[in-house]
């Protein structure tokens, strides 16, 4: 909006609730808000069809009903979500539109492959050749806000945040691949050192295998992506996969009924012992009560007597309650970005590494630094699309220089800019 | 087709290969066998709209394909799985043409519901109180033919074996529910007795909850159902779960060049040590190489250098290709089945014990335990359906008096019938 003057456009925010949209656009002169409803065919057609690009915000699943109408009537989208398969599948009939589908545009997917596309460019026009790569991302709480044991406060979705690493996670180090159950997930983490902010605990994420063909980097002996959280949060954690509180696909018994502790107790060992579900569990785990891991788990609620009042929970649902109640973001408190891509190469026989660390700090609950980080570039690179700035066509994220580089051109102006050290080896 | 000629009816076998239907039916002058796809409608209509009763040996998500076309022209059906959400949907318009889909009319489930519902109704009909209720059935070898360490080889679908018991384990102890996820599965175990066999391992299957209600004892305050192993093969097991090598939810980069040896490596931890993959499973799981574990880890061929030689293979596919290799039962090789019911019950302030036992040991690796029983509860019911002996209609399993006694009647007659012990406490 503060461009939309300036550039002669109206930002037009459609949203289940009017209400809602109006506190966003706060009635600026450039916008209007309708009442939409992704699945209503006409408001559907209404809206997109008379649009010049459409930048859809939905959850994941609900951008393809979007696109399907894009491809109707001929428009571009921008998307900060993953390329679906369903997407993916549309690219044939982009192309002969001759439309841009741009996807993965906000910041996780998004500035991690703008920055690390910026770089690799470099580095390979540089004459360098590349041998590692790895790249973690985490939303976390800056630290002036940071006052609980966990170091962590919601700042998206926190569903994702509960169920985050089921499955198996896959990368490849010194040219051999890695399958990572969610058994072992947060027991293998590494050790990320940001200046003056001291050491993150990393873990990998899903599937960083397909990364190297998306980064021009078929063949790179190491590739690895993954999450950041505080120092411990991942050793804590574990306790909470081993009991399996993270689980989504079955529902608990009588969940309304059952207070935290009885649930919390349900998930122990039959085997535990203890006169109570506190002391069963440091059995089980062999901890003592002054131990990081027992005061993060303790902070969270689940030995408490209080009832769950959720029906038909799943377990995850429950601990998710639990935990919105205790991470929450006050309105003072500030979030953090913390991105660090470490690279190494080489050139002539003489081995390089550069780190490139991106910190943003949130001004308050509101105006987070997710907020900014995932919405910053699809603003910025949705006013290029709209001039016909941008040259790619297709069902694609941003890796192409005529994509990255105006976005992180514009997010360096506004301070959201990368540090970098290279040194050699 | 013993009963074929006195009961006056034709075996009639579809198969996808004639070939392997006569080979079943040797051409009984009671049987007849044609070509048969469930997938084709031709095929169903011409032979459901003739059959007095259906029996579907189908895999278990065709047999709505069968379900659909039996209630089309009125035919009874009769499987030996799972009712399906799919298939207890259908059960008011079962009901509405006066039919009767009998399912779960194998051995497990079939044979487990049968003998558990007898004893309840019994030890109810004699004035006791169940307390707690445990079973557990295994498709084992028979000792005899016993000549690999884990003391297992396949009777059934390998790869339900390989994939066993991923999701999260229910059950009900001492009033208390327990939710055990896979990662804990195989090492929180039982020890189960048997009379001239030993012990053996029991964990816990799936959902033991919903059993409370189809068994009539919705109050019960330990019901637990599970699988049995040979001692030792859990804790052996429980590495492959560590190492998500069960994993089927993703494939395997390269995985027809690959060495098996390579993959186990690759779903070690990175920081495992040793100078090879077997060194370094021994460290990270501290075995020695006298252990159990280690022979029977050891003794699938996960260290060899040969190539899988499967293409896009998930983690599951090659443990299961490799222990198909291993596991397999020669013709002259004899499997077991063995079941046991716990029962706990009182009366008169008296509190008692009843062990419930079947062992049935197969002939040869064609007329195997496991063959004998899941097909004789289905032939022995078919021919009662038939006569319209059985009352019970609708989508049900056996746990009718009407169903369950006449086939433990002729299963007794058999021989494959069960010994009690019952002690007081």
């Amino acid at each position: 909006l503060a461009n939309a003057e300036r550039d002669g456009f109206i930002l037009q925010v459609g949203d289940q609730s009017i209400e809602s949209a109006t506190a966003k656009t706060k009635k600026h002169f450039h916008s209007e808000v309708f009442a939409f409803n992704i699945e209503n065919e006409h408001d559907r057609t209404t809206y997109i069809s008379k649009a010049d690009l459409v930048i859809s915000l939905l959850p994941p699943a609900l951008h393809i009903l979007a696109a399907k109408d894009c491809l109707k009537f001929g428009k571009n989208l921008i998307t900060a979500s993953y390329i679906s398969n369903e997407l993916k599948q549309m690219e044939a009939e982009v192309l002969s539109k001759n439309l841009l589908f741009l996807c993965e545009c906000g910041l996780d997917p998004g500035i991690d492959h703008m920055s690390a596309m910026e770089i690799i460019h470099r580095l390979k026009s540089d004459g360098y050749t590349l041998s590692a790569f790895s790249s973690y991302t985490g939303g976390l709480v800056a630290p002036e806000s940071n006052d609980n044991p966990w170091g962590y406060k919601f700042s998206w979705n926190p569903r994702n945040v509960i169920v985050a690493g089921q499955g198996t996670a896959r990368y490849i180090a010194n040219g051999k691949y890695h399958y990572l159950p969610y058994n072992r997930l947060f027991k293998e983490i590494v050790r990320i050192e940001v200046d003056e902010l001291g050491g993150f605990d990393g873990y990998a994420n899903r599937d960083s295998l397909s990364y190297r063909q998306h980064y021009g980097l078929d063949n790179i002996p190491t590739l690895i992506r993954g999450t950041l959280r505080q120092e411990g949060y991942c050793s804590a954690w574990q306790i909470f996969v081993t009991l399996g509180m993270a689980d989504d696909t079955f529902t608990v018994e009588n969940s309304e009924q059952l207070t935290y502790a009885e649930f919390t107790e349900a998930c122990l060992p039959q085997s535990a012992i203890g006169n109570n579900v506190t002391e069963k569990l440091l059995n089980y785990f062999e901890l003592n009560q002054d131990s990081d891991e027992y005061k993060k788990i303790e902070s969270t609620g689940i030995f408490s007597n209080e009832k769950i009042n959720l029906k038909n929970a799943t377990p995850a649902m429950i601990l998710q309650q639990l935990l919105q109640s205790k991470w929450v973001l006050k309105e003072e408190d500030k979030d953090m970005i913390v991105m660090q891509h470490n690279f190494e190469f080489t050139k002539l026989n003489k081995q390089y590494k550069l780190d490139s660390t991106l910190v943003v700090i949130g001004d308050n609950n509101i105006q987070t630094a997710m907020a900014k980080t995932v919405g910053l570039p699809l603003g910025i690179i949705a006013r290029k699309v709209v001039k016909n700035e941008v040259l790619s066509k297709g069902v694609v994220m941003p890796v192409d220089k005529n994509i990255y580089q105006p976005i992180l051109d514009d997010l360096n102006e506004m301070g959201i800019r990368f540090k970098e050290k290279m040194k050699e080896l």
